[in-house]
């Protein structure tokens, strides 16, 4: 394993303290427990939007702290989650007077410490549940995965908060997007988790997971290499199938690479993608091409559709002022 | 060799197709010959500045084009010089009555075949050459490389361009941004071209390559894998002795991935590199950290350190909208 590291034990250390001098104007980092929050104070009465997780995943959910978006981002050691008092000292630092709405992808570990965290605090509190990836059936004993979605629930609710919208409505909001978002991912090669120092999983040199989760988890299926068009009319024939678009509906089409893959490739799989929901009668007006929620140094990447209308639309335009997503601020 | 690929003979053409669908807001395709150029229309008598360069390098260069940076980008097949006609025919296209600056990095191909357009257009014309390099020494035979220093002499000679500045002075802007900025890279592995199919060149497993070029052309040192800690510092001397900043200098300082290396590392290189020039008096005031100069699946990384005036700020910080560096609009 090569990797850039000094010491296992203060990667994370020295990767936040890395990220938060680089991002100084827009972030500060608590360092005991460990929170990434916003600078720019709020509005009093705002909802303040939390989210967390393993940290390899990144920029999710730290590069994403900021006006518009999250409130505060608590990272775990990489794969794993967050541990409750990170999400308490956290919500007890942005909570300003609108109560708290956490943002949890589907995992176990982080579904549990965030309720924990959510019972704990003194705040009125939602959570919101991702569970976007359609690798994995809807009646899955654990359910589905949270994966690529996560962000445009993050910056969908983000903006309805920073626009004053109140806790039920938000935590509603954020509902409603993940029930029109769908995902799933291909990797073309394993991870490699720092202090374990090898891959994740075994692929051949000419096989392919399908369905891969962002953890390095099997999908539903490992076939041979084929071309990228059969790859992405694979997937999006799977999210086709589970999310049922209709003709003429507005699409928000995000390509997500998952860390190793280089951007030259990722345009290439926006192209077959965008061309696939066009022939279906998609209207894709919103994109997001690039390494968002990443998994470590894997190669592959996933495609993810929500469906919009126009108050999606709204929230999806409004500012942004992030370490990873920047616009109209 | 895995990678997302219907043809090696059409990789270009779908993935620029694919790039210009997903910002179709920013930019559009001219397919034949291949450049991609600004919507928004410039005002009457700015200077257009145009760059290019083999693919490969994604987002460097198609990212940068749009209001405040980039008129038009040249893009190359894989590793190769884009040929005289794309920077002829995107001289054209948007030339405005204020001539053309052409930004070019350090590499035989490249600069013949800017000289080439250069010659055979009909405008105004300047080049500045891009040789940020630190890894060769300045009496190299070819002159030095020009790796990710590129991004920061398009981003401020952009912004100059936008607010007016005329063709000599964006030239000489140009020319001394290039002069107070150096780079250095090291590669963890190589990269593979699609083409060929195979790694550019071999590491072993315990090796790292000091001073690697953005194409996989080996550097001035293959040397045993070691800390963090020792390759950044490394890195940062070649730096410090080329550029001789003086204490209490401000500094733009940008740690940009190859490609495969996640942003948990490349943070911690940049938390590395700043206390580094922390510790030697330099004030650094801006930063960038991300995948900005790749070599398509390499993983490693560079470090480059501008150093910054009040001018140089101002254009820095002006607003940018491409579709991979974008503030301030």
């Amino acid at each position: 394993m090569k990797k850039f590291i000094n010491n296992i034990d203060t990667l994370i250390d020295e990767s936040l303290s890395g990220f938060t001098k680089a991002h100084s104007d827009i972030v500060e980092l608590n360092p005991q427990p460990h929170f990434i929050k916003r600078i720019n104070p709020s509005k009093s009465g705002k909802v303040a939007v939390i989210s967390g997780g393993g940290s390899g995943h990144e920029p999710l959910h730290a590069g994403f702290v900021g006006t518009g978006m999250l409130d505060a981002a608590c990272p775990g050691q990489v794969f794993t989650s967050p541990t409750p008092d990170q999400m308490m000292d956290a919500a007890q630092a942005v909570e300003n007077g609108g109560g708290i709405l956490f943002i949890v992808k589907n995992y176990a570990g982080d579904v549990m410490n965030f309720e924990i965290a959510s019972e704990m605090i003194d705040f009125p509190n939602e959570t919101v549940l991702i569970d976007d990836d359609v690798s994995l059936p809807k009646n899955h004993s654990t359910g589905r995965r949270g994966v690529a979605g996560t962000l445009i629930v993050e910056k969908i609710v983000g903006a309805a908060a920073e626009n004053g919208v109140d806790l039920p409505t938000c935590k509603s909001l954020g509902d409603r997007v993940n029930e029109v978002t769908a995902s799933m991912g291909v990797a073309l090669s394993s991870c490699t988790v720092p202090a374990i120092g090898k891959p994740t999983f075994e692929l051949a040199d000419d096989e392919i997971e399908m369905g891969v989760g962002i953890h390095g988890e099997r999908g539903h299926e490992t076939i041979k290499m084929r071309s990228a068009n059969d790859i992405v009319t694979q997937i999006c024939e799977a999210i086709d199938k589970d999310l049922k678009p209709q003709k003429g509906q507005l699409g928000l089409l995000h390509v997500n690479g998952f860390g190793a893959t280089p951007l030259l490739e990722l345009h290439l799989v926006y192209n077959i993608a965008a061309e696939y929901w066009g022939q279906k009668g998609i209207n894709i007006s919103r994109s997001l091409v690039g390494n968002y929620t990443t998994s470590l140094d894997m190669a592959g990447c996933s495609i993810t559709l929500s469906l919009l209308d126009e108050e999606l639309i709204k929230y999806w335009d409004a500012p942004v002022h992030t370490a990873n997503l920047r616009w109209g601020c």
